[in-house]
């Protein structure tokens, strides 16, 4: 019998845990009752999880419970977590992946310290200069990888060339029949424009372009993220969180004002049995919990980071991204990446 | 008789020039027929600005004409251009701000060489480090200064200042009656999180405050731009231009998709009977037309900048901005702000 795809979860973190993450658990077996290649650890206080997994009525042998009596607080600070943390469900969730008991973590607790612990029991990759955390876009064509999105808010060239290569891993792990399309965002296309470490960048960048680990399209500016043009897009943890969370505030500025619209008379609410499958259709392809999920690159070991505010449909899907994450090898992925970067 | 609101237009850059700007100028005119407060001073060929004056029915003792032989080409690069420039519709366009000719000067020409030869022509004010590029956008309550948008690719504590300044001027001429509320864009709202250039910034800022000149709201994240919470936010031109694009093609994404699904099939259409003055409404007040403009500030002169692309509503949209500018009196209120940064 070969390995199977073993997720690390913490149950505990974010808001309406552990009802939340206990019910995307449900959905998930669910959804794929049919395979038999994975199992879940679930990290936290036992009593109270398996009174939730009695609740939706949850009997697998997929699963098990790892108890641990503390949660990180949404109060607590990366410079004091390490101290604070070892009881944790999310410390001893990572922890699992260093003891081989565990493929991936998932947390949807506190970022701050889930990004310091996380550096701190997994340790940087050798050759790796510093970890990216990469977001999932929806764009024309599917989705974009971005990253880094807010773990590094000052990076050099080499930072920016290391994202490239681990972004391009993470693609390829997730579309494995497709070839990562590498850009890197910029306030104009042509060569001239941008910062020295970008004009630097554009230079490694093209010439590590190549078909086996990724091919460099040039520099791309905000308006054409989502274009569908390129699928892996590279950026400084400052810009790259400015970009994402412009992009929420955007979305939700529009998709408000169109709610608002539709609703606003008798007439509006009457046209809406008209377009209502339509609209179901629309608002699903921008459903945000489908991209929930942004992943911690560079460590030796994935970790997932789902948004803390998201419901149980959100962390089903960050499960999910974990599974395809392990079954597409990122860590192989990764491995050749870096071996091209150092000319292997 | 006071002097009248005079704004030079260069009526031949951009695309579709210059039957759009004559159009737009048309429009404004027909607006305002009962002003008798401003004059505009058209730059460019005598010959075609006659011809589409006389297209459109324009017979107006409120605008005159000054030949220009040439014009900006969208290939000239600022470095040449001031060599190549100095009988272009452009360059005399703003020149005839320094003659005491006109108050304000608007072109859709190419982006670079109107900032450089503005630059070179109405030199900068004392005391401003940087000049910077403001740009409206929407908000829930009206809309938003946000600079700078791409003039200065990196920017230091002191530049950031100047520009919080310089955007509280401009808002305050644009909106008489509100106090200018100023935000800091970065990655988290806490005052530890950002980058030193931004903590710096955001000390100084804090002393500044004050009830004359803006008050200062501390840092925003992206997501909360469009909020209506903040009216002059406040980033280097890098980000400002990432966040300014990303929103524009985020914009264009949602309402692409929308626009596919509401037409997808005879059912939705005949949704579209009911909901349309809705929609019309709603499409209405996004209208990016409507925020067409960026404002050169920081020179002893203001300089907006059309959107190349734009229609006759776009570049009305632009001439309107330039008159309510002047009727604000921007200079006096910049003059005022750069003497209470200076402490007087």
């Amino acid at each position: 019998m070969s390995k199977k795809i073993t997720i690390a979860i913490d149950a505990m973190g974010g808001e309406n845990s552990p009802d939340k993450t206990i019910h995307g658990v449900k959905l998930f077996l669910d959804k794929n009752k049919s395979n038999d290649d994975f199992f879940l650890k679930l990290f936290g206080n036992k009593n109270k999880l398996e009174q939730i997994l009695e609740k939706y009525k949850i009997k697998s042998n997929k699963l098990s419970i790892t108890h641990t009596e503390e949660v990180v607080s949404d109060e607590e600070t990366p410079l004091t977590a390490v101290k604070n943390s070892k009881n944790t469900s999310m410390w001893n969730c990572i922890k699992s992946q260093v003891d081989g008991d565990s493929d991936i973590s998932l947390s949807a607790g506190n970022t701050g310290v889930l990004l310091v612990i996380s550096r701190m029991i997994l340790k940087m990759i050798n050759d790796v200069s510093k970890p990216a955390l990469a977001g999932l876009w929806p764009n024309n064509n599917g989705m974009n990888v971005v990253l880094d999105l807010g773990a590094n808010i000052e990076c050099n060239d080499i930072n920016l060339v290391d994202f490239a290569e681990l972004g391009s891993a993470l693609y390829k792990s997730l579309f494995p029949k497709e070839k990562p399309l590498v850009s890197l965002l910029n306030i104009g296309s042509e060569e001239i424009k941008g910062t020295e470490t970008l004009k630097k960048t554009y230079k490694k960048l093209s010439e590590l372009s190549n078909e086996n680990n990724f091919i460099f399209k040039g520099y791309l500016e905000g308006n054409r993220i989502m274009d569908g043009d390129s699928n892996v897009i590279v950026t400084d943890g400052f810009t790259g969180n400015i970009a994402l969370k412009t992009a929420e505030g955007t979305a939700k500025f529009i998709t408000d004002n169109l709610k608002k619209s539709l609703t606003e008379n008798l007439i509006t609410k009457i046209s809406l049995i008209f377009s209502y499958f339509s609209l179901k259709k629309f608002k699903n392809k921008l459903d945000p919990r489908k991209y929930n999920g942004a992943i911690f690159l560079g460590l030796n070991g994935p970790v997932v980071k789902s948004h803390g505010g998201t419901d149980e449909i959100g962390f089903y899907y960050s499960i999910d991204l974990c599974y395809k994450i392990v079954k597409g090898n990122l860590m192989q992925q990764i491995n050749n990446n870096i071996n091209h970067l150092k000319g292997e």
